[in-house]
């Protein structure tokens, strides 16, 4: 099973909206064929590792990252495939979320006389698509916030120069996370101050991540480097919102219900996760960071520490208003830290729920 | 010699005023004797390394982590005992810094036919007592600037509600950072604000380190907690400050010279090394830290990160008033990362100078 998981490694940046998923197949002691999902409408794992595997896959046990799939998508289902080439015992780390399919792979298999058995390594499984499995679970993507500070917590200088904060390999790393994701999205005040592209850069893959702007009154210009490219962008604004700009036609004015002029971030999250969008990136200033933070919509923070001090006249990392007493502050977990040339990388969870705020709503 | 550094250890706390000094005598491929120097008064690492060889050191190698003492002082010289023990060859890893005796004991050693060599993990010893060398290479301690924060850069909330920002772990690192150090400074806002007594607990040592507050106008109560205990107290005040507070005896008020009513603190530093203060432990607040930091005279960060986020609203890690670009601010090198309990602990290291602050004075 940790080789399957090494497999499903092949679809990191390019398997979006398929969850990555890797196949093994084992006679006796030997592997005899493995597999990885590459892309939407290629074949799946299973069939990868079946192919691989050609006349060697009869009486093989196959080891999958996720139960095999049961229905006709973009390609004929799994299980079928598994019965045919013969394999004696089918296991798969966890069960396919989509309430559609989840738990069908058993019986069929079952009733082939193939052997199942499920649950084994299941949690790494499940972390190789962590928004995968909060869709289904939670009704919103999983939400990988990106922020990059000095050791002092600061994000640019008063006058608002920030470049070159961090260096090559930490931008490097920002560029994988943003390939990995579904999503990058960042809110409108960026966009007018800094004009990022929010595309992968530099990374071998074939794949842009849609672009969402928090941009509640439609502020973004059309020319602005966002709309630029092939890649769909989403403009998620208020109810009662119209676009002035005349956008290209890969830009969607998205209208998300909300309080007056500003968005729900959680019902925005809820209609991203409803247009597959598994993992958001999110890199925004202090304001739209803090309100994700404050609605306890942030799965994982992504902290990029450059080695400098920035001292109190800098800007900071998080608006989080109406916090008064320690008690009252998110708590977090850092699950992960490393370094990326002078720089480091921390990743932290949240472990309590912060006090939630008044209002968990985008920045006009 | 690795050895014998680990041997220092022995007085890593108590060592204070003398330098920490490991000692291994070896026949052959077997260490005959080795020591280490606990605390002033008592003998030197290379007694203690002949008092257990006995007669095997005759014919010995004796590995130093310094050069050993020619000169009478609370003992007699290390090098007549090692050349009445009759060993055959002397290494010692880095001379000492003291210019009375630096490089004496090759010429002593060599008369008396001892072969002599020098420069074995210099580097690796030189970091026992960084402190003690640079008192004498530049005239002022090593020091340790101690911050604790959230991992947004915040010290305490806006109110100063600050207790319990990090766990029971990273406190007695605290503990362990002072019982190391020669002194432990303060500036009096902290006093005044927090009233911490300074003392390093929890610790197994027999020694209590200085206590020295940045006081230019003597604003310490007489009843402060950091006058309370024996260890000696020296306040910093400003050359013409009078102190209004009668003090106990083992509490000196210190006039350095400064601009005004302020403090100079490089030469601040100067009189605490002239003071024997080899290591200094600095905790204070934000306008001290960042005082120190823009004059150059941090030599380590020593920063506690707890896994929370306080918010823009909450109070920063260290002032650094005159910072507009980027290019000015402090730039660091992060040398140690480590978790302690839920926290994690960064040292960090200058490695370009900081832009020189105008006035490198202490808050009045």
């Amino acid at each position: 099973m940790a080789l399957a998981i090494q497999h499903a490694d092949v679809g990191r940046y390019t398997a979006h909206p398929n969850p990555r998923v890797g196949c093994v197949l084992v006679q006796g002691d030997q592997c005899v064929g493995a597999g990885g999902h590459r892309a939407a409408g290629e074949p799946h794992a299973e069939r990868m590792a079946l192919a691989a595997a050609g006349s060697q896959a009869a009486g093989a046990t196959a080891y999958v990252t996720l139960e095999p799939c049961s229905h006709f998508g973009r390609t004929p289902p799994c299980v079928d495939g598994l019965i045919e080439a013969g394999v004696s015992r089918v296991v798969y780390a966890c069960e396919d979320p989509n309430p559609r399919t989840r738990g069908r792979a058993r019986g069929r298999l079952e009733q082939a006389g193939i052997g199942v058995t499920t649950g084994v390594l299941a949690e790494a499984a499940r972390r190789l698509n962590p928004g995968f499995f909060q869709r289904f679970d939670a009704g919103r993507p999983w939400v990988r916030l990106k922020l990059a500070m000095s050791l002092d917590g600061r994000t640019a200088m008063a006058s608002g120069e920030s470049q070159w904060i961090t260096g090559e390999a930490a931008r490097l790393d920002v560029h994988r996370m943003r390939a990995e994701a579904s999503a990058i999205a960042t809110g409108v005040e960026t966009v007018l101050a800094d004009n990022p592209r929010l595309t992968a850069r530099g990374i071998d893959t074939d794949r842009q991540p849609t672009r969402v702007v928090f941009d509640s009154r439609y502020r973004t210009p059309a020319d602005a480097a966002v709309c630029a490219g092939d890649a769909p962008v989403l403009l998620l604004g208020a109810a009662g919102a119209h676009a002035a700009a005349a956008y290209p036609e890969h830009v969607e004015c998205l209208a998300v219900p909300g309080e007056g002029e500003q968005v729900d971030l959680g019902h925005a999250l809820q209609m991203l996760a409803g247009r597959d969008v598994h993992e958001l990136f999110v890199e925004c200033g202090a304001t739209l960071a803090g309100a994700l933070v404050a609605a306890n919509l942030v799965d994982e923070l992504v902290i990029y520490m450059a080695p400098r001090l920035l001292g109190n006249g800098a800007r900071g990392l998080v608006e989080l208003p109406g916090l008064e007493h320690l008690a009252q502050t998110p708590m977090l977990e850092i699950v992960d830290v490393r370094k990326l040339g002078a720089d480091w990388r921390m990743i932290a969870r949240p472990v309590m729920p912060a006090q939630a705020h008044p209002k968990a709503c985008s920045p006009v």
